[in-house]
């Protein structure tokens, strides 16, 4: 871990600080974790992070639908995708799933998602939500947390191609 | 957006456009458009771009199923798994998903996949579809369309590495 | 594919290998193949690779679940959630799309998943297993296969940040 390094030694007025450039553009319970881990991790290295939060992704910055993440089985389990055939054959099933990750996440003192995004905040983590992708999930600049940027796929590029670290989670 | 100045002023001969190198690997309908999204918005900036299609992603330079490319619950629904016993339990869940997505994303006036796949290609993003897992997929030089690159791994990591961003979608 | 003149002449003293890192975070039969393939391409031309297994990846590591990943459907089908009524409602679904991956990379002549990370260890591709969620997966480091380093994401990022290449795969 010699990034921690960075915090020993007084920083030359000319060094940059690393980046971490992420795309999250899944929205299911447990494909939350990864950029915001990955994100606060950087960030309390000292790295400069953004995250582009796009198509499902979107419902991570969704003031309500954030707070209600479901586990997979659906492409979009907290969206407006609701597939009464499919969910009707497995009563139960999502909610068991969604049930065991939380337990999982709280036995290994893990912050839930609410937690984590104000963590990733107070370290100056920037959200981009992603302009092109919230009419196609039906995500209106006024249900989103505060503190987001809405940005298209450029201004992401542009961000990204300046970064040490880009990954689409 | 930066990088829209690239356009602005002309381009000193020692500059080297930007690169984009993309890895496609899913195959339904709602993953096959960050990777499009993104090769063509970075393209129209003047980036270079390439997209390295594997796996399932293969389906999205398939003649045929790149047309009817379907909503996830398989894993790759408009391939050759077809499982009979989960269809069943489901009727209608597939195509109930896969025709509201369409309708997502004509009413926020997206392109549709073999839309963006011509845009792409005016752009001069390079498709390159994975020699190694093109057997696996059971899908033949034959049926790719017109245009794409067979290539290995090896070739598209070359690319990559000389990529500004680099993103595995 | 230059990338095979590393070994065609003397690398000069200050010359560094390229680097690839990658992130596995998927558990399933055909989402643990992109990342082992990649690494060993990468490896026998000489690359660098670190490959850093988290959340469900963690299976592609586990020295017993390793042997029997299956197909998707779940999202850890192999690890530690089981839904019973999902799977009722589809007698035999995993088990046929597992058997069918199968075949297909049998007929292709590619190595299995073991067969993969035998190969990868052999030509020096280092495996990172997360230390922050082999908790929140219930894998402890005796599960682990050998050869593994137990690291954080601080770790990853560090290394990650000098790759030529980074994918989440």
């Amino acid at each position: 871990m010699t990034g921690l390094a960075h915090d020993a030694a007084p920083i030359p007025a000319e060094a940059k600080p690393r980046r971490l450039a992420l795309v999250a553009a899944k929205g299911t319970l447990d494909q939350a974790y990864p950029p915001l881990i990955l994100a606060t991790t950087a960030a309390s290295l000292g790295w400069e992070v953004g995250i582009y939060f796009t198509f499902y992704g979107l419902d991570i910055l969704h003031k309500d639908r954030h707070r209600k993440l479901k586990m997979a089985a659906l492409a979009n389990p907290s969206g407006p995708i609701q597939v009464p055939s499919l969910l009707g054959a497995m009563p139960g099933a999502i909610g068991l799933a969604t049930r065991t990750m939380k337990k999982w996440m709280s036995d290994s003192r893990m912050p839930d998602v609410p937690e984590f995004i104000e963590m990733a905040q107070g370290l100056g983590v920037r959200f981009f939500a992603c302009a092109t992708t919230m009419g196609v999930m039906g995500v209106a600049e006024s249900d989103l947390i505060d503190g987001c940027d809405v940005a298209g796929a450029a201004a992401f590029l542009d961000f990204a191609s300046e970064a040490d670290v880009q990954l689409f989670t």
